[in-house]
């Protein structure tokens, strides 16, 4: 270390001395004691290390219930999205990109009839199940967890046998890193611009992929190394395809991460935490305690949470009121002479489209929101096509539903009041809505969720034995026949 | 704009309410007007939309003759160093790993027999190129810049037809773009951690292959995101084998970067400059005007240089004294007593390893290049063997080397005496040395590099062809000639 120092040293002062600062850029390059661009001093726990000996130690027998059960649906949920997906043009544009340059038909897409080698696979999946933003997400770091974990891991599978409790163990262990190096960057690492699914997402599919492959504790230091390099997304690109390219490309570079270790590719010790490493890169902030602390004991990855509506998380009250009422009393739409929305007043700034004219425009309608959830009793994909936002009925009740807001009312909650036109009122109070961490999605509304996303894709005995296969990850003797079995 | 800093407030309204920062990940994500992470205002130029125009609109019938010429240079430096470097654990280790999911032979692996698909050998030839860390350097920036424009416009060039104009024009285009960017980043970007060969030169890959595909300038614009969202590189990989991978894997990206956007991939229209977009999660520096100023008269890509000798810049001015007074004098090392070096202290700093065991150890030792330089007439890499650093001769003239240190001497700058047996007393000052911008080293010169690099893994006869080949590219029918000429 103390030669290192002096290299450094040199090295500044050989910029000043020849008017170029980094003409010795191979040599100044050894780490130095102190860390000028980063706002906390170097850790005193070598997080890398920590982190890649707990890959290499994780055992599914060892874990909780409750989390493998998390991780089974995880997968369930990530594969519904993965099928819905699949027809999307980001979906289909990438495939013609990469199509020429494809190698051997390895692994599944997802919802679709065509195969190819691993890595591009790992592509195209995860930008078929990210496209829709209805994946799972790890609320304290907003991380769609499986988004870069699943494709990687899936591909992989076909390519190389993975028993099924080998595919769960890996799957949690992916999701668990990078949701802690998450917490570790959160939230500076975001406000910097960072896209935090793709670029905290590789270093959970080099994990996951190096553990299936039997990698070493040294091998899968070098999984992080590689996967430091390549992070992926910037925030900037929200709204437009490349949205879900990151998680897609995160995949991809993750499985490549642990397959250049395989062969002794190397790279640094402290790929994370080091002088002119990753954090220091990309974050202001390192906690590293939320990486290292509680290893094995407490698990991120059983916070995941799930989606049950194809909009933003501030709509999902609203929406939650709705169906309940709707279901309870059996409402129709004729019946109904007003509705009232209270909630907080992000609902409207985020979501006040009063006449939305698209489908896209829907997700952006509070109105159309609790329409739809009135009228059809869901607001999944098919609720926010073109067709469904100009169907009479909803644009009927749309205009008779009124938003007030109220700063007191959190963003997870509401009342809202049906008024009918036989003279009742019907009020439904939410404290936290449908897929929160409190009030999970049941096992049932993800299976719910995924028939509905995957019915157009695959014939529906094909679906049942897809949430059948997913369920019995645990037990499968080839994890492949997940993606098998989401094969059109 | 203003309904974009209304989403912005109420996302971190939001947060605040519900207790999860970033529930709505995907709604609070447009631009707002401020950067608040950057330490530079918005740029008021549309910086991305003026590169693209530039590339969209650049002829290499305008450019003046000199950087045609430097393009040229640029080409056959970095041939040599791919050819010189095929052979290489990083190369073999990084094949191994990729082969088994390549697609078909599109493209050749520079210095080998192997083809695979074009964005795979973007990613090998890439890492080659830059094993040896011999190639060419941008010194205002240390970028590397052939790195990964090279790898992937070659790699295209037999995928798809381009005459050698355009060709030239797109690696020109490439080398200006890339170096502009990191004008605009540099010192702040480099300081955080980032190397800044991976993390620019995948700009200039998207931009040259954009070109080349005939992309329009909104699909050039593309192209820069797609690679915005995809930098690589971190300083701390110096020393191990993932530095070399940098740079490949930018080529890789910039390649794929170009053919989605062909396909229509969308993304932002500002991602280098806009809000949360790549200057402003990895740079807390923007200095846009390098990028826009003098587009089209003033030329970055003329300021490449190239190494002459393979190890560190510091040791240049000693081994260029060396070399010239044993060309002159026909000295013999063991006419010689004494050799006396005076140079700035960085010199012992960086290279002051006095009895170096192996070839590696031999780039960190001065005593050895300037003893090397005498024994040899030259510091290329078969001077830097385990054999050349224990050859007895070399060993002998080690031993009466010294070194004095001045910190009035600047780095670019030295003195050597030598003292010989007969008591004749030579010396020689080194103002600038060869291979800086003040004194570049001739196209002989180069010529004799690549010759040297090569003829390991080409037969002589190929080795001129493909010098030829190089010089020719300004009338060549077809540039793919000369990934050929590279073929073992």
């Amino acid at each position: 270390m103390k030669r290192r120092q002096v290299l450094k040293g040199a090295g500044m002062l050989a910029a000043a001395a020849v008017g170029v600062r980094a003409a010795s850029e191979t040599e100044a390059t050894a780490p130095a004691a102190t860390v000028p661009a980063a706002s906390s001093p170097s850790p005193p726990i070598p997080v890398t290390q920590r982190l890649t000996q707990y890959a290499a130690s994780i055992n599914l027998a060892d874990l909780p219930p409750a989390v493998r059960h998390q991780g089974a649906r995880t997968l369930l949920n990530w594969m519904g999205c993965a099928v819905g997906g699949s027809r999307q043009d980001a979906v289909t544009h990438a495939l013609a990109a990469v199509k020429p340059f494809a190698g051997p038909p390895q692994a599944q897409l997802l919802g679709r009839r065509e195969r190819l080698d691993a890595l591009h696979a790992a592509l195209i999946n995860g930008i078929s199940a990210h496209v829709l933003d209805y994946d799972d997400t790890h609320l304290k770091t907003v991380i769609h967890p499986a988004a870069s974990v699943m494709p990687a891991l899936l591909a992989l599978s076909e390519h190389r046998h993975i028993a099924g409790p080998d595919f769960l163990n890996a799957l949690i262990l992916g999701v668990e890193a990078e949701c802690r190096i998450g917490n570790a960057v959160y939230p500076s690492h975001y406000d910097l611009g960072w896209h935090i699914t793709g670029t905290c997402g590789v270093f959970g599919a080099a994990l996951a992929c190096g553990r299936c492959l039997g990698l070493s504790t040294e091998q899968l230091t070098w999984a992080v190394g590689l996967a430091a390099s390549q992070p992926v997304g910037l925030k900037i690109q929200f709204g437009t395809m490349t949205k879900s390219f990151h998680p897609g490309r995160a995949a991809q570079n993750g499985l490549l991460a642990a397959l250049l270790a395989q062969q002794g590719f190397t790279t640094a010790q402290a790929s994370l935490e080091g002088m002119d490493g990753w954090a220091q890169a990309a974050s202001r902030e390192h906690h590293w305690a939320e990486v290292t602390d509680a290893l094995g004991s407490r698990f991120e990855s059983a916070l995941n949470t799930y989606k049950p509506f194809a909009c933003g998380i501030v709509t999902h009250p609203a929406i939650d009121a709705a169906i309940q009422l709707r279901n309870e009393f059996k409402l129709q739409p004729e019946g109904i002479a007003h509705v009232t929305l209270r909630a907080n007043p992000l609902v409207l700034s985020l979501t006040g489209k009063r006449s939305p004219q698209s489908g896209l425009d829907g997700k952006f309608s509070i109105y159309h929101c609790i329409a739809a959830a009135i009228v059809f009793g869901a607001a999944r994909e098919r609720q926010f096509t073109d067709a469904a936002v100009r169907d009479p009925r909803v644009t009927a009740l749309r205009s008779r539903v009124e938003v007030q807001t109220d700063a007191h009312v959190a963003a997870e909650q509401c009342d809202l009041d049906v008024e009918l036109t036989d003279g009742r009122r019907l009020t439904r109070h939410i404290e936290h809505a449908v897929g929160s961490v409190q009030n999970p999605m049941s096992d049932a509304d993800l299976e719910a969720k995924l028939r509905d996303l995957a019915s157009d894709a695959l014939p529906v005995a094909r679906v049942s034995t897809l949430i059948d296969t997913c369920w019995r990850i645990e037990s499968l003797n080839d994890a492949a026949a997940v993606a098998r079995a989401a094969a059109a």
